[in-house]
């Protein structure tokens, strides 16, 4: 094959994972109608997508189950709801955080379960107790990913550490994760080379997770698939927490495998999420482009875009506040 | 210097233009307030940028003054106005598109005008014309840049030639202009080289203009400057026409060179730029990431959300149309 323009071909082996209902949740504490999760659900399936992460598995004991909607605990019962016995190719994935999942009687054995994949998230600091939801998951015969979290303000030795642990474990999958929508195309290539080399040998993929904080989510998501990155996240309009993911419309356009089709996510979108971009608001505005420039959590530009107030955009004064933070 | 991590330092020579009034004015056939054009005028001496293009050197037998605002001719009367003699660091830029601009006539000699740059902008087939205003600008004493337009949409073999031909001009910069917000990473890699390699020895630099209806303008921006470009266009708070432009508090956000000043630029944006967002909607909505994907001009998005009625929304057959027109 000719290397003159690569990028009209593609890598059947890449996949697409949607992430809208268990990322875009944070927005609105999971309170999603299940006709809105069906649709996410349907539209993946037939836009050809590998993968639905429907929803975390949260620990009932730290949150009340009559603040948060159904796919904050993803129940099997819940995801039976929407999708039945899954007689789909689209895959289901459920997020387990570290710290906070009561994996050993939440996750339950592969074969009392519609779910395939476990995705373990886990800050660089857990990673012990990561590895062993790793093991647990994996034993009960899921695909287990993971995810590290916030890596934009870990220490190379710490996550350099972290990435030795994980190739030991039988995680299928290791994602570059940036939660703060902090990193730019450079950084992005230093941190998939360097799960790349901590990870060769192991057959394990390297996976991209953005924040589109400074309307960087797809640019980066891009680059990570130029350097080899076979697991992609995104999401239906870019929905996800703060200044959202990388848009699924987006990347479908871009990614050239004739499997995809592009169509049903537009159709997704007129039908469903307007309405809920009515309800709440997502997307890269000024407050999150600051919180992401400064490499900081997105929760106090979150708070000023939720206040009813002057402040939601006092940009400078929200600027001026971070800046004497940091 | 290490090269360890040069995303942190910074080139000196990197210019940065501000063109948020004459391209933004694409939007408004150039209706802005005077008291808008000054707050960017003056945000722009206050953040430290290099330039600031302020209009079109519209023929007035081709448009009508009484349907379009002052910036749309940029009489020396309408910029003095604003800038006065512009005793700042910032220089002052118009754009003369080929075939629209009685050259001849409306640029003044350079010491009788405020104005310190033509930015002549041409499509590939009007090169001819674009040369002959290339020089005429040059004797009357300004610097010259030259913006090809459309060069998504460009066979190559006419590229070339062009650039060959402007190799020979007095314009000191060429552009790389993404018109249709079309262009991924790696083709803009492909276009800067092509440009670097075109007007290599010539002393010329190149520049890049984005548009960003596949929210990809921030990023092939960045791409660009790692690639060398040295010239670099943006707007606040993205305003431009359609999709708009690479959002100057991105930019700023993300260049290093201390000169530049951010904050300045958050206060214009909540001062100013959310009111004229409440009068005209710019941004990466739908039917622009549809035309940018298909590389197509963005009028018949621009029409579609113009519109008042349901079509405004109905991606999927906005889809269909521009589909069955490719």
């Amino acid at each position: 094959m000719t290397d003159r323009a690569p990028w009209i071909t593609y890598r059947p082996e890449l996949k697409v994972l949607d992430c809208t209902i268990r990322d875009g949740g944070l927005m609105n504490n999971h309170q999603f109608d299940n006709d809105v999760v069906k649709a996410v659900y349907e539209t993946c399936v037939e836009a050809g997508l590998d993968m639905m992460e429907i929803g975390y598995k949260m620990s009932r004991k730290q949150a009340d189950p009559k603040k948060f909607g159904p796919f904050k605990f993803s129940d099997e019962e819940s995801i039976r709801k929407i999708v039945g016995d899954n007689k789909t190719s689209l895959r289901l994935a459920v997020m387990a955080d570290a710290g906070k999942c009561d994996y050993e009687t939440d996750i339950l054995p592969k074969e009392q379960s519609v779910i395939d994949v476990v995705r373990v998230a886990t800050y660089v600091n857990q990673i012990p107790m990561a590895v062993d939801m790793i093991h647990d998951a994996h034993e009960k015969g899921y695909e287990v990913w993971c995810n590290i979290m916030a890596i934009s303000i870990v220490q190379e030795p710490d996550l350099q550490q972290a990435l030795e642990v994980l190739a030991t474990t039988p995680a299928s999958v290791v994602v570059v994760v940036d939660s703060f929508g902090a990193l730019y195309r450079e950084q992005v290539d230093y941190l998939v080379k360097l799960y790349q080399s901590a990870l060769k040998g192991t057959g394990k993929e390297v996976g991209i997770h953005a924040h589109n904080n400074q309307q960087l989510a797809f640019a980066n998501t891009i680059e990570a698939i130029i350097l080899g990155c076979n697991r992609v996240d995104a999401t239906m309009m870019g929905l996800g927490r703060g200044a959202g993911n990388c848009n699924m419309e987006l990347l479908i356009g871009f990614l050239r495998n004739p499997k995809f089709r592009i169509r049903p996510i537009y159709k997704l979108l007129q039908d469903h999420m307007l309405k809920l971009r009515e309800k709440m608001e997502w997307g890269p505005v000024v407050p999150y482009n600051i919180s992401g420039l400064l490499n900081q959590h997105p929760r106090a530009a979150m708070a000023v875009r939720a206040s009813t107030g002057p402040d939601k955009d006092d940009f400078v004064s929200f600027y001026d506040k971070c800046v004497s933070e940091v």
